[in-house]
């Protein structure tokens, strides 16, 4: 066999596995959008299936093969070639997916499954008890996969990976201490000023019809394609790529509320610019797909802030803006405006927090991740370590377990290692905006 | 191996195959609900990988070694009971699936797949000729299918029978002239006494936001489980079990028309109501599923027709009616508004058509397929004979493709045979609902 048609069949195959994902990652959306209570069972049934099949079909002892003859063949010479870049992902996550044993994915597709809705019910209740025995579970199942996939004595590392490849909990501690060290003074300097802006504006009436329809305006606006795609509504904005032309975005709407759906909505497209970008021809293949979580969530972060917070950005949304919600934005000046939504005070939710403070709340939770994985908090310590986290960055105590701890639901869906992606995006965000800035001038 | 443990490996094969199906029934949902345009080459993908999945595991030899053993063992001696029903049907669906090769039932499924949202746009172009390349595409399919089947010379039966198990175009067609030799001289006693109700009433303002509070209101009533079930918009109403627990139903509003959502809203109740009753201990296997699409329409026919246009129910739902539209009908009779819910009049569309014309829509229907798959009707000359088939049956004509042959997505989705299921349907609920008023005395 020649090293172009093994190539063929590496790609072939990580295709067909794809499309198993693709399933998986509709019925996923379903369950975060339309799907009736009932349905949770069959669900996790369902993702539990798929995940195990996708295992089976990624690690076939054939991809190793193809792997190992690609790998000493002429045909990756280039390392910026397709070729070459698709052979280096595929053999990483080839590595990855081999360690772990069909049984363990399964269940954690199955787990996290039904962990979500229960998730969803304890932060209604806002009973942290109920969601208890879940996150035991799941933290238990991500300690077994961290020791499948191995490690260099710090479990979490190889959670990470995951979504950072290459990325280690060290790394991470040394950009979170710097960052924390210029921001926790600068936080007190804006606090201490005294000089508030009035933020109150943005907490009128905002109907929520209207909210909606002037989110889709701004997605279309920023280039959204809603021909191949979708946005609706939920209780944790996501966005979820179900196949080449097909991307679909969430938000979130409160009525007495202008900056939660807004700023959700610029973010989710910010990543689905991202994904609409990506080359349907390499769809299926790592050259298709985004390269990790920190580069994704600079996309996002990037909209959101450098570009949606910015005064010029407000020139042109704040009249449109005031055409939509001619009561609440009556005679509201651009600056009025521009300096209510970049607003800083330390504040207990993440999604709403402003740019100084967000990273210490990502911090929080980098923090006690490493904690759950590493076995020295369990995880019925979660709330009064949350509540104590939160007082030491922010000054601030959550009332309740609801606005606390039960916040996000990425641990539900097992999700450790994820939020240090959206620091990572944020320092990415600004050096990519930094060099867009030094190359093409005043955007 | 005993019986027993032979039966319990024949029902987990079984179980997983189902599972396999309830993705792909959600994505089929999707497709027809909230999918993007640009989704559907990955959703024709999609559905042919689910597609080939399900028939490499239904047919695995292993199933027909274990049906071959347990149909030589005591555990099925007592013919009513679960296991002896389940290894029958097992042996029939069994027995159909493996005749068919795995490349047919993929493209199968790609094509109908595609070809649904494309009839969806050559109805609204009222573009035959967008939609004929897919459906010739779909009959050639569709004889190969039945070839493989096999069939005694009438290569349509074989596709019946996926729908109807036993059911033969000749006992049909015996069916069919009896109620056309009925029905067509009572339409023209109704059409000549010149008496007609007051139907204007139901095409007067019904505004759709409270036409669907009253949807879910009237469902809820009926049983209807939300909990366990959505109900959505589509241009095409329909039902769908995604799993146990998760059983979603669609209808469609018109401004000016009340029976339009009412009745397509009350007929796919009907068939959730048998799916939301069905056994979950049994489900994915055939003790958990319907027996036969004409037991199926049977609910959905009973509810709409038998129930939903008796005087009693009236006598309940008018009042809630005129409640909700009060402006619309304000002063209504409860003997004028039954009388316009039964109003009859040769009309053109199938799912709008009163009982007494209903199953001569559905004749035009079975004539014309049968002549497709034998091959004595060319694809391209479908609306010429369908325009001239409404006018010997009903005396019109429609007056484009859209109205006429285009009416109905069946064809696009390769549902040949399906049709003669609501005539089966309508047979079977005036069976049921006689045998019931026998009983239990004045309904």
């Amino acid at each position: 066999m020649n090293a172009q048609s093994a190539y063929a069949e590496l790609v072939r195959r990580t295709r067909e596995a794809a499309v198993v994902l693709s399933c998986a990652e509709l019925l996923g959306w379903d369950e975060l959008t339309y799907m009736p209570p009932g349905g949770i069972e069959n669900r996790g049934n369902q993702m539990a299936f798929l995940a195990g099949l996708h295992h089976e079909r990624s690690t076939d002892p054939r991809i190793g093969e193809l792997l190992e003859e690609l790998e000493h063949s002429p045909l990756i010479a280039d390392r910026e070639s397709p070729a070459a870049v698709n052979v280096r992902e595929l053999r990483r996550t080839y590595s990855r997916q081999a360690r772990l044993p069909r049984p363990l994915v399964e269940e954690l597709a199955r787990v996290t499954s039904v962990a979500q809705q229960e998730w969803e019910t304890a932060k209604e209740d806002d009973s942290f008890s109920r969601a208890q025995p879940w996150l035991e579970r799941i933290v238990s199942l991500k300690r077994d996969e961290a020791d499948c996939l191995g490690h260099q004595g710090v479990a979490y590392d190889a959670l990470l990976d995951e979504y950072e490849p290459g990325m280690t909990s060290g790394e991470l501690s040394r950009l979170f201490d710097a960052l924390r060290s210029d921001l926790m003074p600068l936080l007190q300097r804006i606090v201490g000023s005294g000089r508030r802006p009035h933020a109150a504006i943005l907490r009128r009436d905002f109907p929520i019809d209207r909210q909606h329809v002037f989110a889709e305006t701004l997605a279309s606006t920023l280039g959204f394609d809603f021909h191949r795609g979708r946005l609706d509504t939920t209780s944790h904005p996501f966005f979820s790529t179900v196949g080449p032309g097909d991307c679909r975005i969430t938000t979130r709407y409160r009525h007495n509320q202008f900056s939660e759906a807004f700023f959700a909505t610029l973010h989710e497209v910010g990543h689905a610019l991202y994904e609409q970008g990506l080359d349907p021809e390499h769809y299926g293949t790592p050259m298709g797909e985004s390269s990790s979580l920190g580069i994704h969530e600079s996309q996002s972060r990037l909209w959101e802030n450098n570009v949606g917070r910015s005064r010029a950005f407000w020139e042109h949304f704040l009249p449109q803006a005031q055409q939509v919600f001619h009561e609440a934005l009556h005679g509201v000046t651009l600056d009025e405006f521009y300096h209510a939504v970049n607003h800083v005070e330390p504040s207990l939710n993440r999604v709403r927090a402003d740019q100084v403070t967000y990273d210490l709340h990502v911090i929080v939770r980098f923090e006690i991740e490493q904690a759950l994985i590493s076995g020295d908090l369990p995880v019925a310590d979660i709330p009064a370590v949350w509540n104590e986290k939160y007082q030491h960055y922010l000054g601030i105590t959550p009332a309740s377990d609801g606005e606390g701890c039960l916040q996000d639901s990425h641990w539900a869906a097992g999700m450790f290692g994820y939020f240090s992606g959206y620091t990572l995006g944020n320092v990415f965000a600004a050096q990519l905006f930094a060099a867009a800035t030094r190359e093409l001038g005043d955007l």
